[in-house]
C-alpha cells in the first residue's frame, strides 16, 4: 500500500506512491535535451557590452577583465523601491502599495553557462552577491521578507537563456513564511529545540536520504518530500538568516550547490528546476527555533489538480531511493 | 505602483502588476491550439467497447444506449481502499497507511469532447455522479476529506485525453484545507458571519468582478486573484458540503460551470485549466462558518521560483479586467 508521510516541517501531507513509483532513471527519458546555445548573443541584455540595457547597477563582483556577477533592477520588477508602505483595509478588501526590491542577479558573462558546470569559485561569487544585497536590503525599514530564487529552463518559469537568478524582498511576510515560522515556534515550544536541527541529525543518523556532505552544510532529500529529486541544502550550523553565513561557510556552500547541482544535471539530463533561499524574516534574527536553508526542486513531473485542490501531493518516486541515485552519481571535481 | 492584494478567505498575498499587466486578450496568443482528436479512439481504455479495461465500476449515469457517465477505480490509484488507518509518529517521522479512494469519473462517451462544449443535461449527468460519489464515501469512517478535481490539457497535469475528472478521498485532512478552516472560523469568530458569504454579497453590490450570475450561483474572478482568470463560483445559498446540493442547484451548477467553462474555451482558446472543488471535511458538517464552493484554474501563466520560494504570486493580469473580458464573451447557449 502506498503511504502518507507528513512533512513535520511544513506540515504538509504527502502520497508516497510506492507501487507506482518510478526508478530513478525512468525520469531521465522524459526530459528533452536542450538545444544548443552560443556563448554569447548579440541582443541578449545580460551579455557583455550590453550593460546599458539593464537598468541601475546594485552591485558588482569584479574580476580581471570587467564584471564576473552583476545585480541589477529587474526590467519587469513588480515592485518598486520607490514609496512608501500604505495599507489599505475596506471590509473583506485588503491591499498595500508594492513597495519592495526585485532584483536580477546576472550569475555569469557566458551566456550558455549554467550553475552545474561552474566551477566553485564562480558559484562562491554568486553567493557573495546574494549575501551582500540581502544584508543592504535587510536594512530597509519597510522589508519584511528577502526571498532569493532561480528559475532553470522554461517549464520552471523562465524564458531568458541568459544564467540568472533573482531577488525579491516584500513588504509582508508571505503567508506561506508566516505559517512555517508558527510550525517551527509551535515544535520549539513542545521540544525545546530546533526543528530543522532535530531532522538534519536524524538524517544523519540515519543516513537514507544524504546526497551530498560537505564541511558545513548537509544536502538531502526529505523524508516526506512532495516531488521526485526535491533537495535540500541545510547548514549544519544552527543560524536562522540566511545573510549570517561566515566566509568559510559561504565557500562551503559553494561546493555543497554546485555538486549538488552537477548531480542533478548529469544524473538526471539537466532537468528544469527552481532552487529558493529560505530565510527568516528580516526582523526577526538568531531565533532558537527557525533556521534557514536552500530548497531544490527539478521540475521533472507537474503540479496538477489534485495539487491545486489539497495542497497534498503525490510523489511517484521513494525519497530514499532517489537520494541513492543522486549520492551515487559521479560529478566531475 | 503594483499593488498587494490579501485574499482574506485563504489570507494569500498577491501581487497585481498593473503596469506589468497584460490585457486580456494577449494571454490567447501564447495558447497553441490542439491538435484535432478523433471522436472514437479504439485503445482508449474510456471509450466504449473498452469497458473491460477499466477497475471496478463504481457508478454510472445510464442513457437510452448504455452509460452516459462512468465512475471508476483509478487504473494507477493512489490511496487504496482496503486496509485500516494506521498513524505511525517516530520523531520527526510521521507517516499514514495511504487508505483511500482514488476514482476516475469518465465524463463522456465521446473521446473527443471537453466540458465546455457539452450540453447542460450532459454537464448535469457529471455532477450527479460526482455528487453520488461524495454522498456515497463520507459514509466511510476512514475518510476525512474528499476533493473532487479535473486536469484539462497536458499543462494541467494530464496525458489522458478521454474527458475525465478525478475524486480523491483521503483519510486525513489535508493541510491547506484544515488552514483554510482555521481562517474561516477566525473570521467568523470576529465578525459573526460566513466570510464567504459576506465576499459574495459585497462582489454582487460592487459587480466588478463578475463573470455570469445564475439563479443559485454566482461565478467571479476574485479581487486577490493568484494567477490570470482564475476563477471561483460560489453557491449563493450558504452550505459548507458538495452533497448539500439541492437537485434544482445541481442543474443550476450544470448551466454556470458550462457557460463559464465556455468562456473559457472561446475567450481564451481552450486554454489548459484545473478546477476543484473545495468542501468541508467530511466530518464536519453544515456548519456556519465554512461555504463549499468550485474553483477553476487556467493554466496561462507558469509557477517559478518565487512561487514557491513565499507562497505569494504575481499577477500580470487586473482581475476587474479579465472579469469584464469574460463577461463580455458570447457563449452559444
Amino acid at each position: 500500500m502506498a503511504e502518507l508521510r507528513q512533512n513535520i516541517i511544513t506540515r504538509d501531507w504527502v502520497i508516497i506512491a510506492k507501487e507506482r513509483a518510478r526508478r530513478p532513471d525512468e525520469f531521465v527519458s522524459g526530459i528533452r535535451p536542450r538545444p544548443p546555445v552560443d556563448a554569447y548573443q548579440p541582443d541578449c541584455p545580460f551579455c557583455p557590452g550590453n550593460e546599458q540595457q539593464t537598468r541601475h547597477e546594485l552591485f558588482r563582483v569584479s574580476g580581471e577583465h570587467g564584471w564576473k556577477v552583476r545585480v541589477v533592477t529587474n526590467q519587469n520588477a513588480a515592485l518598486s523601491s520607490e514609496g512608501e508602505r500604505i495599507r489599505t483595509i475596506n471590509g473583506v478588501y485588503r491591499c498595500m502599495t508594492a513597495v519592495g526590491f526585485h532584483e536580477v542577479i546576472i550569475e555569469h558573462t557566458r551566456h550558455d553557462r549554467t550553475t552545474a558546470l561552474l566551477t566553485v569559485a564562480e558559484v562562491a561569487d554568486i553567493l557573495t552577491a546574494y549575501k551582500q544585497r540581502y544584508s543592504e536590503i535587510k536594512k530597509d525599514p519597510r522589508i519584511e521578507a528577502i526571498i532569493i530564487f532561480k528559475n532553470h529552463g522554461e517549464g520552471a518559469g523562465t524564458s531568458l537563456l541568459h544564467p540568472h537568478s533573482q531577488l525579491a524582498a516584500t513588504p509582508i511576510v508571505p503567508t506561506q513564511i508566516r505559517r512555517r515560522l508558527e510550525e517551527a515556534i509551535r515544535y520549539f515550544d513542545e521540544a525545546g529545540e530546533c526543528v530543522f536541527c532535530r531532522t538534519l541529525s536524524e538524517e544523519l543518523h540515519i543516513r537514507e536520504r544524504i546526497v551530498f556532505e560537505s564541511e558545513h552544510f548537509v544536502a538531502f532529500i526529505p523524508y516526506a518530500a512532495l516531488s521526485p529529486f526535491h533537495l535540500w541544502i541545510f547548514p549544519r550550523r544552527h543560524a536562522s538568516s540566511f545573510d549570517d553565513l561566515l566566509d568559510a561557510e559561504l565557500m562551503d556552500l559553494a561546493v555543497n550547490m554546485r555538486t549538488v547541482l552537477a548531480k542533478v544535471y548529469h544524473g538526471l539530463n539537466d532537468p528544469d528546476y527552481n532552487y529558493s533561499i529560505r530565510s527568516i524574516p528580516t526582523r526577526d534574527q538568531r531565533t532558537d527555533y527557525f533556521h534557514w536553508y536552500l530548497t531544490i526542486i527539478p521540475r521533472v513531473t507537474r503540479t496538477a489538480g489534485f495539487e491545486i485542490g489539497s495542497g497534498m501531493f503525490i510523489n511517484t518516486s521513494l525519497p530514499e531511493e532517489s537520494a541513492k541515485f543522486l549520492r551515487n552519481v559521479k560529478v566531475p571535481s
